[in-house]
């Protein structure tokens, strides 16, 4: 493949992760050190700072404050979630696009995101080539979600996982302290896909799991809910129920949609924003129950923990961002950069390209036979799949005890 | 004094903390050295274990559990919220207390909580004063709410200060990174004292804190809240306002009880429950704002996170513990072993003993002149105060990626 030079862009879209601004270091480091590549650009909020022509000079950047976004939570250059309409029916943002690469000669693209945005660059990479412009552009993975395809996880999600594990093994130790019995209701991030929810059942592992986790793949059925909550209690004072935020019953409808006060406004890309759950199965089991109880959502905090992000987790997330840098050099395009879980007893990990529209809105679910026949637990499967994504914990430099995140200067171009 | 041979009861009372089992593996450790303690006994679940005459045997547990109990948050023993009556009204369970203490042979009574149980301490030494019964009596401080008479500060209040402040720096970060303006109300323990919810101006400090932070101390007037968002959101696009679950009107009046469905039932000593603040003032802001807005309750997970407790706060836990068993040995009796910051630049922390009597059921609050004078934020003084606390990450010994938390045998006395 024929060398090229010219501008990179990077940018962040989606929810931010513990470890997104590590792979924004792997990119940073990784360009700026790379002759090919002959200035580093940030888009302000993702596409939204391409189309607004708002991007950051990287190179004016302090290298020690770059190499503290790896232990830096959510989009530190600032994310979004813009959806590109279809070229073919309105070309508007292309036009602009292409307007904004040539002028800064931008012949790399490196876009941090998860489905939404890899279908963005999917889509950019295909009007790009259809004009005749050439740019290469490479999808950097990530999301809390864990449910990209074509990769083996995805970067965010163990951090988030150690984080909710933990967490709820902390809850279980709390729960149960008092000489009566009580319930906690743990509500955890995951609209489709119940990854997260079921790595509250990591905690199972150290023995202060919950005893009932409900993902969205399994259709939640109230009655059977209560039943396993009663038949819990007969054994068990305390206890602990994992739920997703995202669980529907047979018809599809979300079970938060049921509660009263539900807000049912939408974000852009249709997605109906929840929440209140937790609080409304509380009441749920309170009065099935008789039991004292507590619905416990972990709401923002299980993307952002990064003061105790897997150690594994920032690792491959900074090398997912440094690939995609040298893979585009190399003349990759149109790719992902994925990670590949080599075979073997000791975990390892490596990486490996995928074009993008084999990733680019499908969503990835936890494997049906890694759920119990009960359809409210996890089989061994799962933590075989889960445990070695967790391992290490990030060193966080500290000032007055707390962390000392990434401080930017973000100065616009002119 | 005289010295004095006999077993001791250690007992865990009120609501846990991440540290609550340092001074326990303290009391405990120290006790089992002790030549004068014949036998140490926990009783579980506090002052009702000892009515109930359910005591574990300390000496059977395995000396590296008890060393784990350092990071175990929660209370491994077991804790209650049993108010005794006025002897004088109904002196039944002074009469089995006394009956469990002859039949142990007890001579020492360690019981490490609050404010009420430092009023069941007192209430205890009195009785047993009265009737001539020989038994040395020390409270331990425990309290994530910092609110005890007599101390500097209590152990617990450090590392749930230092999670507050962390989560809160936390989500400033990714509260703020799309391009559209939001606002999180932070939701942070605290009846009736707001040194947790203070503690979320730590923050600050890293540049990532709260905007407005409104605690029990001062009377909360909705009108000069809005005012105050107000005003914030003219000069700042996402905002983070950190509110005391406890916050009152002029009147009185919890500003949660102002909800529509919020459950008004009472706690065994009288206090209203609480919960569902946040997503309330979360729709207040978003009516009169327009911005997006998120309600985030830390409920539980403030006081029990010990993957993240303050290493300053561990070790002084374990001191009071420690030091609770060498008073007593010594011949103190009716006191709570307090921490006295020490004079001079660097921050030192020793113990002293204060009487029972000049703790119990007092709630220290934070001082009116740390609190600026808009009532929406705290001054310097608090923050001096604050930060020394806060110094030092536990080390916590993990197991497949998680805490290694203690696993006690917890074996009954027959």
């Amino acid at each position: 493949m024929a060398q090229i030079k010219g501008a990179c862009i990077i940018g962040q879209s989606g929810g931010p992760t513990a470890v997104i601004n590590a792979s924004a270091a792997g990119l940073i480091e990784t360009a700026l050190k790379n002759e090919n590549i002959t200035r580093v650009l940030a888009a302000e909020h993702g596409i939204v700072g391409i189309l607004n022509d708002r991007l950051f000079d990287c190179s004016i950047e302090l290298p020690e404050e770059i190499s503290l976004l790896k232990h830096t939570p959510s989009s530190a250059i600032g994310t979004c979630r813009y959806k590109l309409k279809d070229s073919e029916e309105d070309d508007t943002d292309y036009k602009r696009l292409l307007e904004i690469f040539k002028k800064y000669d931008i012949r790399y693209f490196f876009y941090n995101g998860g489905n939404d945005s890899m279908d963005t660059c999917n889509k950019v990479s295909k009007y790009m080539q259809k004009m005749g412009y050439e740019c290469r552009i490479i999808g950097v993975p990530k999301t809390i979600d864990n449910d990209l395809y074509g990769t083996d996880h995805c970067p965010g999600f163990a951090s988030a996982a150690k984080y909710i594990a933990t967490s709820c093994a902390e809850i279980s130790l709390d729960n149960k302290v008092y000489d009566l019995g009580t319930a906690v209701i743990f509500e955890i991030m995951g609209r489709n896909a119940g990854w997260l929810t079921a790595a509250s059942g990591l905690a199972n592992v150290i023995g202060e799991g919950p005893d009932l986790i409900y993902l969205p793949e399994v259709p939640f059925d109230m009655d059977k809910f209560i039943a396993d909550v009663k038949n819990l209690t007969e054994k068990k004072k305390s206890i602990i129920i994992a739920v997703s935020e995202g669980i529907k019953d047979k018809s599809g409808k979300y079970i938060f949609e049921y509660g009263a006060d539900y807000a049912n406004s939408k974000d852009a890309f249709g997605h109906a924003q929840m929440g209140g759950l937790a609080s409304n199965l509380a009441n749920i089991v309170k009065n099935e129950t008789g039991l004292k109880t507590r619905g416990i959502e972990l709401s923002l905090l299980q993307r952002c923990a990064a003061h105790y992000a897997s150690a594994t987790d920032v690792d491959e997330a900074y090398l997912v961002g440094a690939t995609a840098v040298t893979e585009a050099v190399n003349g990759a395009t149109d790719m992902m950069v994925a990670l590949k879980r080599e075979q073997g007893d000791a975990y390892t990990c490596v990486t490996e390209l995928v074009p993008l529209l084999s990733v680019a809105n499908h969503e990835k679910k936890v494997p049906l036979e890694w759920i119990n026949e009960d359809g409210n637990g996890l089989t061994k499967e799962f933590l075989d799949y889960c445990i070695p994504l967790i391992q290490g914990d990030a060193t966080v430099k500290t000032e007055n005890g707390l962390p000392r995140f990434a401080r930017l200067k973000k100065e616009l171009v002119k």
